[in-house]
């Protein structure tokens, strides 16, 4: 099976090939033939280098999109993207990137579909922040989209693109709604909402992080192996059980960033909380607020999607993948 | 004051010109000028001819939309659209009319307020196809838009665009979601949803008409001139008091075809009502069952959106309008 990821060099991109590379039957047929791409070229696993290639490519222009699909991959993970910031920022790169660019990826496939029979699975990483405040106390499978960001329109719009096309029967594609991705590895950023990974990751590390909002803020988080798992579920899944709403929003993990700390305290001691600086910044404390804080997604649910139940939980498992096991 | 109706040809847009030439204050400002625009000329009110034109534009070609935007009307209805049976029919012109057309405009827009300080006004006519079964026993403001057409799709996606174009500051936008218009002048059309006009308009002037779903089929319903209207307040109102929420489900009636056939009867008598000949379409049938029924639209009668509350009012519109008064 040929699978193609588009947004390989990313870090949830990266951790999905790594997946597929260490479990070539994990999507329930052999992996034989990875087509990796990214606006810079990505690594490709050793085991499938003899087969499998990583053009850097920007998907938004002009000829990409047909020149990628007309090696006609069986499934197709898109989870390229500019990030929120910049989408904000600069706002034709956003709707190139973002919109255009996604828009021209289904319709290579639906061109290609007309020259010769061709059905690929394609799966799209969507965002919560297709949600604008405010907010019910959790939101459920069928609250409205109102995004506060371009990005958040961005996504809905391809959402929505995304479902028309596979209900015409041009592709067979899953929009996934991704939680907010913790412990995220790597150096601390500057994204608003790198501080909940970094009060875990840094003092894990024995290092200060910074916490610049209160205990009492309330987020929704997913591992990054749940989201690797959410994707391969995704590939997996048969998708006649889900019907035309084809974007889904995935489980996670409503926790207070005091609940992130007790966990810390679990499992490293009171000397890694120490290592937690506070901070109180208000502009990021007011970019918080206007997130979605719960989510009772009950059809992802249903449909076998899966993440964790407590934060002691999303710890473990960066100690596990990141430190190998050890604090 | 400059107006611009785009679809001015159209059976509502034109009745929205009627309007503005015969009550030219009636958007708070005087009207001095029109632009109106369609694939087909439009017909322009003879008391503001000398100040008005009314192109021949195909939205969707290129450099069309700057060139309309370069007059900077102050206040843009935009009612254009392929509709829904043609937007199915035809993939690619649905998506180039109903999304890049619209995308066009709303980007000459902010391209001309990069030129010089612009701000203008603009009402889109969105359509209750942004909803898709199955639906609650009313849809209220927090819904979900999961069409099932491609039309629907279409105008799904302008909706996200207009809200984000509003929020970023780029025009003052406000999309309204129309019910099925009853009674429709003109002669009976093929359209799905033409029967709930036919079996009242026909039989008014004497005339059989075709029934071909059963009596307890209930649908949304407003006038031609709630429609007006809608279009009317949209123009006026105080956008602050919207937020970012810019599109809005408006006020219609929830009937059934029983009750339409009622009202008919104590208008118009036995007679009227024994000109509807019953010949049941399970095709007609199947397409009218995927339709929404009933709408709690709260949101847009708090900001004074109003309609009809029963099919007497919506019969006795019709003569008054239509009919000279007289059956």
């Amino acid at each position: 099976m040929h699978v193609m990821v588009i947004g390989a060099a990313g870090m949830v991109g990266r951790k999905l090939v790594g997946k597929l590379a260490a479990e070539p039957a994990v999507l329930g047929y052999e992996v034989t033939r990875l087509t990796l791409v990214d606006v810079v070229e990505p690594p490709v696993p050793a085991a499938l280098s003899a087969t499998s290639t990583a053009p850097a490519v920007d998907l938004s222009s002009e000829g990409s999109a047909e020149r990628l699909i007309a090696s006609r991959p069986d499934v197709i993970f898109h989870l390229a993207a500019i990030v929120s910031g910049e989408a904000e920022a600069d706002f034709d790169k956003g709707y190139r990137v973002n919109l255009d660019g996604t828009r021209a990826l289904f319709e290579a496939i639906r061109q290609e579909a007309r020259r010769e029979r061709y059905f690929p699975r394609i799966i799209f990483a969507s965002s919560i922040a297709v949600f604008g405040q405010p907010f019910p106390e959790k939101i459920g499978d069928e609250f409205f989209t109102t995004p506060l960001t371009s990005y958040g329109t961005q996504k809905a719009i391809c959402e929505l693109l995304l479902a028309d096309y596979t209900r015409r029967g041009f592709f067979d594609g899953i929009g996934i709604r991704l939680p907010t991705i913790c412990v995220r590895p790597g150096q601390p950023n500057k994204a608003a909402s790198g501080f909940f990974s970094n009060i875990l990751r840094e003092p894990l590390a024995g290092q200060e992080a910074v916490l610049p909002v209160d205990e009492d803020v309330r987020h929704w988080f997913a591992s990054p192996r749940s989201a690797v798992g959410f994707f391969v579920h995704a590939a997996r899944i048969d998708t006649s059980l889900i019907g035309p709403r084809r974007n889904l929003t995935m489980p996670g993990l409503s926790a207070l960033v005091g609940e992130e700390i007790e966990a810390l305290g679990r499992i490293a001691g009171k000397k890694a909380v120490g290592l937690i600086r506070r901070e109180p910044d208000p502009v990021i404390r007011a970019i918080v607020a206007g997130w979605p804080t719960n989510f009772d997604a009950r059809r992802a649910r249903e449909l076998g999607f899966t993440a964790e139940s407590n934060f002691d939980e999303i710890i473990r498992i960066h100690i596990e993948d990141e430190l190998g096991g050890r604090v």
